[in-house]
């Protein structure tokens, strides 16, 4: 059976090939797969079992704001797309479009959704006439497509996996009030459960969604310096409503136009896990999302009483954290890096004379720290490492972010910056301009990202013209 | 605000035209809208939350028994689908076809997915390689496409949602067991959960799934007396994995095939319930899929105590049934009306005098039963009245199926059945000729449904041919 012994996976270093070593971690932790769908990728067990506790999280969450879920047709007619016109302008370029059914032409196209505004308004349409039928708090879970011509792993691709929140409320204050609360819903998420600080903001306007009034994300900073998309939330106004001619009696009994938003989340977000929390040994995972949060490697498990205590150890964490017992016949080299491959926040060693002891061994991945624990104390010792595997890594991913942030003043600076320290974020003040914005990013290669929300104001001139700034602004390279 | 009064929902009575009450209840019980793509359906918030009860509990159900979750590509280029020639055969004539992305045309065409086999096989052939990869068994929850002529709710639609398992074996025993394995799932299922009771079978060669070897399924009649496929489960044996070259070495060293099966089952379901336990004053819910299993109508809740005393009991249920109270100002007969519309299944009535006597009244949506019960005993009382609306309308389910199951000898007897009792299934002897399988549709109408697994030997001559009969089986006309 030797030949048939797996053996320890190696990957590029992620300062070597930052790249490669993304997609190696993507194929040797599994969690794709490539398929003859160019552009698409297979979502494997592993991977897929992260989206389903961001997906468990997220619902609960957006659930106990009064959202409902909904499943629209994955179909758009084109006639439909081309209502709102900015919107169309914005999508139809990078659509797929289905023209025959078994072997007739269809009579009229239709793309597959590469987002469901047009959908839902025509809905809405149906369902919303008074003001008792507002506000409607719906999203969706689903799978959207846009034809990109690069693709990466969770990244860019051109299938990916989403939910698409979609709401009309009775005023603009309503509804521009749930706009920030979805915002505040994915940054707490992000800092809190996934461990990656975010930085939310505003989009400028030629970075606005394609027929919304505002755009708001949330931006971070990934170990390489680059910054990337997490999540957005759109205020559209009554443009939309206007565009579907979705009225709603009000209270003094006249029509009016509800307002609307929309925001969104992807398994873009796994990639974000990979490249802000992994290491050149694989994957390290934030406990909340970890499909296995803690793997029992009994030691010498030939030996008597061994994988009798280890399965009494897991059946003692299993009501508390998701545990998986590895007593295959894998040697032990392979199975340590197996699941620091696969970012198992807590690693759990017990072996016979641990036993006598009392003890056992918990490792944790992000800084391989051994701690040897009383078995009295298990549950909580578990408990705590993986707080501690939390609090560790939003720290190591805050502090590249900040060793990582430029507060510049000039584009000389920001060149002399990023050339100096490598890529990240740039803060810099800005006049409001689109030309500065332009400018900014063909003389220096970062365009802007956001607005800050919080504006963090470092002068009062823009970084490009020299004139009145309006605005503090982050600027980066982005995926 | 008189004319913004909600007004009681009216149906078509089913014995009048049972095609239209469906569709009533679809949509008046707020399950579905239409949208303007065409044979597409909206599943709205009431019907997408008994979707993902469903869900739940099949998740869990198949999880337990080892499956893991994964997401494939949507799309299917053309020269994938054609790899297994049955396959191809089955599906090509009614799918949906991918031809430009973007203003851009595809050097090849791709499909949307109908149905994955070709895809996980491509997969398979990547990632099994030795015994210790094997079994390997996968499921998936998505949405798939089949350009159907002529469309219905739920029941028939182009874009369904629904979950298909894919595993692969060593041996064709194992294989088989998992096929069965998971048709007594679905079984249970529908027994237990949906209060649907159902007949296992086989499906007959010229109604196996395209490229398997044998095809399992669910049947169940509905209460207008015609059939319903409610889930189904396929045997591959090594057929694909021959076409997709998926090969493992074996414990001897030996190169072989691993054998295969897929299973499936579909937002049907959801039509299954509202033909099965459904009534002229709208749908009727099995408890455990019910989005609400409890609604709680205040009487007079402007009198003092009465809210209160009814946000009590709320609190007190929620923790163990999934409760709605009521508050609104809609009449209490609107009320009445639209949760009997909706099919929840108890409703807990509380006012004034119930308040000072300590009691409230618990009514049972399947029979309209209503019984006074003590608060101190609330929680056991509910409890007992979902117990009872299961068992109830299982029990009503059963006597329609058991009173429209007619056991005949002849061609004759069956038409003069169906003439005088009306549709219903129809169990007859055939000698497992094809010709007389056609023949028996031809002049009766009813077609074959199922070889049942239990055999209910009711002779021993073909219906048709008067020959030595081989199997007993289960005809009617299906949906």
């Amino acid at each position: 059976m030797a030949q048939d012994k797996k053996m320890v996976k190696e990957i590029t270093s992620m300062d070597e090939d930052f790249a490669k070593w993304y997609t190696d971690i993507c194929k040797k932790a599994d969690l794709i797969d490539y398929s003859s769908v160019k552009g698409c990728m297979i979502i494997r067990p592993y991977g897929y079992a992260i989206w389903e506790n961001m997906q468990s999280i997220l619902d609960k969450r957006f659930k106990e704001k009064g959202h409902e879920n909904v499943y629209m047709p994955m179909f758009i007619p084109e006639s439909l797309l081309q209502k709102e016109k900015d919107h169309v302008a914005g999508f139809a370029p990078e659509v797929a479009w289905v023209t025959h059914g078994g072997s007739e032409r269809l009579t009229e196209r239709l793309c597959v959704r590469p987002t469901s505004e047009t959908l839902f308004c025509e809905h809405f349409a149906n369902i919303i006439h008074s003001y008792r039928d507002l506000p409607k708090l719906y999203n969706q879970w689903c799978s959207v497509v846009r034809w990109e011509k690069t693709t990466r792993p969770f990244l860019r691709s051109r299938e990916f996996l989403w939910q698409e929140g979609h709401t009309m409320h009775a005023t603009a204050e309503e509804a521009e009030a749930e706009t920030v609360q979805q915002l505040n819903e994915y940054a707490d998420f992000f800092e809190n459960d996934l461990a990656i600080p975010v930085i939310k903001g505003r989009k400028t306007e030629s970075d606005k969604f394609a027929g919304a009034e505002a755009t708001y994300a949330i931006e971070a900073l990934m170990h390489d310096g680059k910054a990337l998309q997490a999540a957005t939330s759109h205020y559209f106004g009554d443009g939309f409503a206007k565009a579907f001619n979705i009225t709603y009696t009000d209270r003094d009994n006249k029509v009016a136009y509800p307002h609307q938003t929309s925001w969104g989340c992807t398994t873009r977000m796994i990639g974000a896990i990979i490249m802000s929390h992994g290491d050149d040994n694989g994957l390290v995972l934030p406990p909340a999302v970890a499909p296995i949060q803690v793997v029992i490697l009994p030691v010498a498990q030939h030996k008597e009483g061994v994988l009798e205590k280890a399965n009494e150890l897991k059946d003692r964490l299993s009501g508390i954290v998701r545990v998986k017992l590895d007593d295959s016949d894998n040697s032990a080299g392979w199975k340590f890096s197996e699941y620091e491959m696969k970012g198992v926040p807590v690693r759990l060693e017990i072996g016979p004379r641990d036993i006598e002891n009392n003890v056992c061994v918990l490792v944790t991945r992000h800084n391989r720290e051994k701690t040897v624990v009383s078995l009295d104390n298990l549950e909580q010792a578990v408990m705590q490492k993986l707080e501690e595997v939390r609090a560790g890594i939003y720290q190591k991913a805050y502090e590249n972010r900040e060793k990582r942030t430029y507060k510049c003043l000039t584009l000389d600076e920001i060149k002399a910056a990023i050339s100096e320290n490598g890529d990240g974020f740039v803060k810099a003040m800005w006049c409001g301009e689109e030309a500065c914005e332009d400018k900014v990013k063909e003389e220096t290669g970062v365009g802007s990202r956001c607005i800050p929300l919080v504006q963090d104001v470092i002068g009062d001139k823009c970084v490009c013209c020299g004139k009145e700034a309006k605005h503090e602004v982050l600027w980066a390279i982005a995926y």
